[in-house]
């Protein structure tokens, strides 16, 4: 259901797609490295818009190897009008309900305890406004310190390229986001959270692309540091129950999964973050 | 935290710590005919109002067992003052803020899958009004057609006993309440499902207590004609991913689940509804 796209538009899911297919291409590799010949399974969807017209769609990407027990790459691109109310929540489109979105959205849940599971995610919107948003945030079920500072550092490094008040402002975004109240706890170490970045086209792209380069890059390191560590019992049962609370998160809290869920979005693409396995006491 | 009862609050909540004594007798019981000695362990708990007074609290059980892989029987006895607009949205409390709300309520997720899970809640609330309310309902990972005829049986005849309306009525607020709209499937096989149940207090407090005797009588033979059965890798695989979808519509959907999880109730006996283990494709 393709969707007539314009210049800043096409650009932006022309850098998602480039993006995801690096990714994907550097995950792959990560599983030949382990031995495995896992490879990605792409599936196309479509939207309809609830006017009836294209409403757009994307590609769920899914790989399940022995070093990414699940992970999934979603890239989609939508557009059409809200319905009723729910368009004066979204920001420029209180007068006019028209909306256009794009982006990228990644969550992997891996093997080996010590690895941290992760997630990523970002997008270009247009409304009557235009602006990116994103993040990333590291969820170790086991956490190393090493691995927390060296995420941040790189993120931070992105981040600092651009604007000196992006990482402090973002990083705490990312603190008060990634937040489970009932539990009091964090879901993980965090990592950077921005939204309704508008203005100068150009620069909030480049800073967009920056962030997905600088999530390319660290985490296969911290992916390969970990990876071939040995671990117990103990360690998956640890891993699985910290597994509970990150759906917790995702179904009681995160926005993105309730705005899917509720609107009739991709079951499979909205899900797909939820991990392969998780336990309760 | 004791809070000061009437006559009508204090009969209420004998009745449900009654029920719990008996259903956590037959459960134990039943451990034992399948050579088990698993039994509930109580842990009581303490709930301060947010005005300071003391609130109230209630004892969690739980028991993990050969038959009953977790299974959790809560009785609570609560009360004070709702919070600022909240109060608004609870019958009977738009003028005056004050409440009192006693109930039982239990979910077992059974280790064998022909066995089902089930979920059972009756409770008394006063506010300016007094009601009960609750309800039960069957979650076969592996559905028959026997056990749902005669789950549903037994419930009919604790209403029809009582009234002729009721079956009916409840049965379809079940049906509409137990869904899963993101996936379009009811979580199990329903039951019946009551709220707001005014006006004579002994007639609608013996309903309620049938209702009670009507679980205590049919599950447990539900549970016998089942545990013994073989099952496979295939059926736990069937059992877990089953159990996947019950999460998601007790952290996304039940009243109940995130009433307590967003006003700061026990998060032990609120969760203790989540499946000991769940998978997701």
């Amino acid at each position: 259901m393709t969707i007539a796209l314009d210049e800043q538009q096409a650009a932006a899911k022309a850098w998602f797609e480039s993006l995801r297919d690096a990714i994907c291409a550097e995950f792959e590799a990560i599983e030949a490295e382990a031995g495995s010949d896992a490879r990605f399974e792409r599936t196309p969807w479509d939207r309809v818009d609830p006017s009836g017209a294209p409403g757009g769609g994307g590609v769920r990407g899914v790989m399940k190897g022995r070093v990414f027990e699940k992970v999934g790459v979603n890239v989609s691109t939508v557009g059409g009008s809200f319905e009723g109310d729910f368009a004066k929540t979204i920001h420029g489109a209180g007068d006019d309900p028209r909306f256009f979105a794009t982006g990228i959205s990644l969550v992997a849940h891996m093997a080996n305890p010590h690895v941290p599971a992760v997630h990523m995610n970002t997008r270009f919107l247009a409304t009557t406004k235009r602006w990116f948003g994103g993040g990333a945030d590291l969820n170790p079920p086991i956490p190393y310190d090493e691995d927390t500072a060296d995420f941040h550092a790189r993120l931070k490094a992105a981040c600092d390229a651009h604007d000196p008040t992006h990482y402090p402002r973002f990083k705490q975004w990312a603190d008060e986001y990634f937040y489970i109240p009932h539990r009091k706890v964090h879901r993980g170490v965090g990592g950077i959270f921005y939204d309704h970045l508008e203005g100068a086209f150009a620069d909030n792209f480049a800073f967009t692309q920056d962030v997905g380069r600088a999530f390319l890059d660290i985490f296969p390191q911290i992916v390969r540091r970990r990876m071939a560590m040995p671990f117990t019992d103990a360690d998956i049962a640890r891993r699985n129950a910290w597994r509970g609370r990150y759906a917790e998160f995702n179904l009681v809290y995160d926005r993105g999964t309730l705005f899917g869920l509720k609107t009739g979005g991709n079951i499979d693409a909205i899900l797909m973050s939820l991990p392969p396995v998780a336990t309760w006491d």
